[in-house]
């Protein structure tokens, strides 16, 4: 069962028993966060939760300021995926006693990004385990009815990237530092300028965009990828942990500066997507593909 | 270094880095529940994180309808402590994947306590791992104001627990079963009864009173305990797990029927207490004490 048929599975028993949404969530399992709308609120509260696990994320040897960095990062890039501001974060943290120089960089590289994108820490919890994990809770603003959605995109769209891909995967291949930065204040100019659609590319766009197409129903062709300096074709097409932004440009909407138009939404086969005419294998990151 | 100790030093990094709270957070680290207020709405919202990780909160062999019933139960009973209602959670799970048979016991637990408190699953994060391990974050909503905290006791205060305690130390030493359920409906009638203060049991009675001790800079002088049938004195001063509530009586409020009066709220060091006189050493559940 792949990650997609097992959230599915999930999200059809929450149906049946009348938990998919209300009390407030307008927009639950699905899409890059959920979304809360309170009674009396100017804006939407959307809601995100990530985690990272030693050996799976990460590995003992790296610099933990950068393990705590990527940590808040794969949340906030969620929120940026929406359109919204970041307003405060709960952190679960897991370690062994004698991990606490370890946790202390940690804490400074999360620390750090939360303090430039002022993201307060209301919460959390603590245990003693014997490997390092942790999962980070995000709150963010939008204003009411304005977040982006993986489902707002329409045939006719063109289908951007905020810049070229594949630097993480081209690191990840050579061992070298790639540190990702959450694309907020993009985000948050995307839908001032009246973009509906975007998700972040954290696990590659063919397996991001072809999330985005389902989400839609409908298919996307793609003409050309930009492609980071040194990267090939295939860390653009697949490789995770870019962080960048896709989006679609509905007709009549200029595209902004940083936009690299990919190719555009199209009718068809939902979820397919086709690469200069061939139809692109969806290879991206998948925790439970067999 | 305890797990007090390494929350105050996270907790003075935040105040130095302006991150402990602002941004609609109103009470952060250091209590229950963060507490979040929105501009213009009528309610404030609070969020708390509770994670489990096999080998440490429950092994392989346990039931695991069991095991995600207390997943959410913690979280829950955070909650009933703040004399909040819960809206929504978002549960992040880890697994590895010839582990779907115990998951799909885990949701069953799980979704029938969400179904039983209408506690919408919102969201979350998967992962593959090797071993189990989960946090479940719940938002819940409180009148404007009203939370219960525990810094909210005030000497001359009768102290009052909801039940006889150590049916969780018990169960633990005999090998046999124990549901804890989330005192949801009491957290919500003792606020509306006007009490301010309280705290859940989860660590045990000592280390939870000490808590609240602690946050409302004063002691405690305890004169009985309600025990649970078979269990001991041992068991009830300090085993965890009960999730019974732990609050405080002022002066001029009737104590509710299910409430036990077990002594007051005095004068003295923050977070001493006394049992019939004597020092009561603090024994409950820390995840960090060497």
């Amino acid at each position: 069962m792949t990650e997609a048929q097992f959230i599915d599975r999930v999200h059809t028993r929450l149906q049946r028993l009348g938990l998919a949404r209300g009390n407030g969530i307008v927009t639950g399992i699905g899409d890059d966060c959920a979304i809360f709308r309170q009674r009396g609120a100017a804006a939407d509260l959307i809601f995100t939760a990530d985690m990272m696990h030693e050996a799976v994320h990460f590995t003992w040897d790296e610099d933990p300021r950068i393990v705590g960095h990527k940590a808040l990062t794969r949340s906030l890039s969620d929120c940026a995926a929406m359109g919204a501001r970041p307003l405060f974060c709960l952190l679960s943290l897991a370690f062994p006693a004698e991990a606490s120089q370890w946790v202390d960089g940690f804490y400074q590289g999360f620390l750090k990004l939360a303090k430039k994108h002022h993201v307060v820490l209301a919460g959390g919890d603590l245990s003693n385990t014997a490997k390092i994990s942790c999962d980070v809770t995000v709150c963010g603003q939008v204003p009411r009815g304005r977040a982006l959605l993986r489902s707002n995109a329409r045939p006719g769209d063109r289908v951007c990237v905020s810049g070229p891909l594949g630097a993480a995967a081209l690191a990840l291949d050579t061992r070298r530092r790639f540190i990702p930065q959450p694309q907020l204040a993009l985000g948050e100019t995307l839908r001032e300028r009246g973009v509906k659609c975007a998700i972040d590319l954290s696990d590659g766009l063919s397996l991001d965009l072809a999330r985005l197409c389902l989400a839609s129903g409908c298919a996307a062709h793609l003409n050309s990828v930009p492609v980071a300096k040194g990267a090939s074709l295939q860390h653009a097409l697949h490789g995770g942990e870019d962080y960048q932004l896709l989006f679609t440009l509905p007709k009549g909407l200029q595209p902004p500066p940083i936009a690299h138009i990919i190719g555009q939404i199209a009718k068809g086969p939902a979820g397919q997507i086709l690469y200069q005419g061939q139809p692109l294998p969806v290879q991206g990151w998948d925790h439970f593909r067999p």
